[in-house]
């Protein structure tokens, strides 16, 4: 543990950036950290300026244990450390989010997120926000038993007919594309993209890839200017 | 704003739930905010057992202000409510996510989130999680100076050439679903949808389409089981 704990580094714009910070009357805020390829919440703490100032210098995200007194970060024994990309406080300045890529589990009790406890409320509900919701259910239609004689959803048609799938997805691309070769307006655009994203995502649950891998994939491209390179190349000829 | 302020309504089940939270000595909660569709965080406040029971009641985000000692419905004022689809709280039953969609901007000062401050770290930083990141560098992109015999990003070409855009959009599909068609494995599906994703983004911002407006639609359809209700329905047969 003691060795993976980061270090608080004193400089003088760290300095005078704490400086700026609301410190409630023991000298913390209000910490959360949060996923920065899912958006998932992780986790949320509390900091003082040596959590926060540790969590500058060493790119881990780090609290302020009010049970044991003392800095703590997260990963220090799990070595599931959150590696901290950004970093943006609140309006009022009392308030901190750490977004970060984890290593693995934030909870500890292996969980993905400690929030995974949803409230029971009247009507069915969402975990995660939007697209991961989506994929949570596109995965449960791989796996759910379909009773003789009934009709599977389209979905599980999708998983179960590649030729069906990928020629969707020709199709649903190709409808996008027409929204701009003949002008049909944004309804129709948001209409096509999602046609498009939902059957793309019904793809990578037949390949066994989460969306996660994805956008970390984006995420390295655009910020080592990967897509930017891109435009030195010819684009390769259409395919069919 | 007293008439648009949600009230807490007791029900047994309420109660219960509530009785299961732990409160710090001010009988609070961290209560954080999360935006359903893009999952960026909108603001943290403090909740008490009316504050959670009104959310719950009314499925407006409702905290309690300690500087006020009251309940206060985000929205009450500025009528920016949001709209609570879900809530979940963390391992240790100290903390709340409201998550939900807001009608406008959640920041008394216009911005989307209270969290539009960024903090100075060394590297270039992402101020959202990846794929809304990315969008606004696509955005950006878009109204560039592009100085005189400078070459143009490759993104900044895509958004000129819509033939070009719908020609790479074409085949990306083709080649997404080539990894399933020729088994080509997980590394090359992620990097295909990466591509699929990245290009069909560039036409959103050519037809001024916001992500969130797609993800605002797949939530819809997803939640009336719409997506679902297409099984009835024959598959459309494929363009070109
Ligand atoms: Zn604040
Ligand atoms: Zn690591
Ligand atoms: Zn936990
Ligand atoms: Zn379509
Ligand atoms: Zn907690
Ligand atoms: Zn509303
Ligand atoms: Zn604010
Ligand atoms: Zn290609
Ligand atoms: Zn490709």
């Amino acid at each position: 543990g003691e060795l993976a704990r980061a270090q608080p580094v004193s400089t003088p714009e760290v300095e005078a950036f704490l400086d700026t910070l609301k410190w409630d009357k023991n000298g913390l805020v209000v910490a959360i950290a949060q996923n920065v390829d899912t958006g998932a919440i992780l986790m949320q703490g509390f900091a003082n300026r040596d959590a926060i100032s540790a969590t500058i210098a060493s790119r881990r995200a780090t609290f302020f244990s009010r049970s044991r007194s003392q800095l703590w970060t997260k990963g220090e024994t799990s070595h599931n450390f959150i590696h901290v990309q950004d970093i943006s406080i609140d309006c009022d300045r009392d308030s901190i989010v750490y977004l970060g890529q984890p290593d693995g589990p934030t909870c500890h009790t292996g969980a993905e997120t400690c929030y995974y406890t949803s409230v029971p409320m009247d009507e069915p509900k969402l975990l995660a926000s939007t697209l991961y919701a989506l994929e949570e259910l596109i995965a449960r239609r791989k796996t759910e038993e379909i009773a003789p004689g009934a009709k599977p959803s389209w979905t599980r048609r999708l998983q179960q007919d590649p030729k069906l799938l990928c020629s969707k997805i020709r199709e649903e691309a190709s409808e996008l594309c027409q929204t701009v070769e003949a002008s049909e307006g944004m309804e129709r655009t948001v209409s096509e993209m999602a046609d498009l994203l939902y059957h793309s995502m019904v793809l990578l649950s037949v390949q066994n890839v989460k969306l996660e891998e994805v956008t970390t994939e984006l995420r390295k491209r655009f910020g080592q200017s990967g897509i930017e390179e891109k435009s030195k190349r010819p684009p390769k000829p259409t395919a069919g």
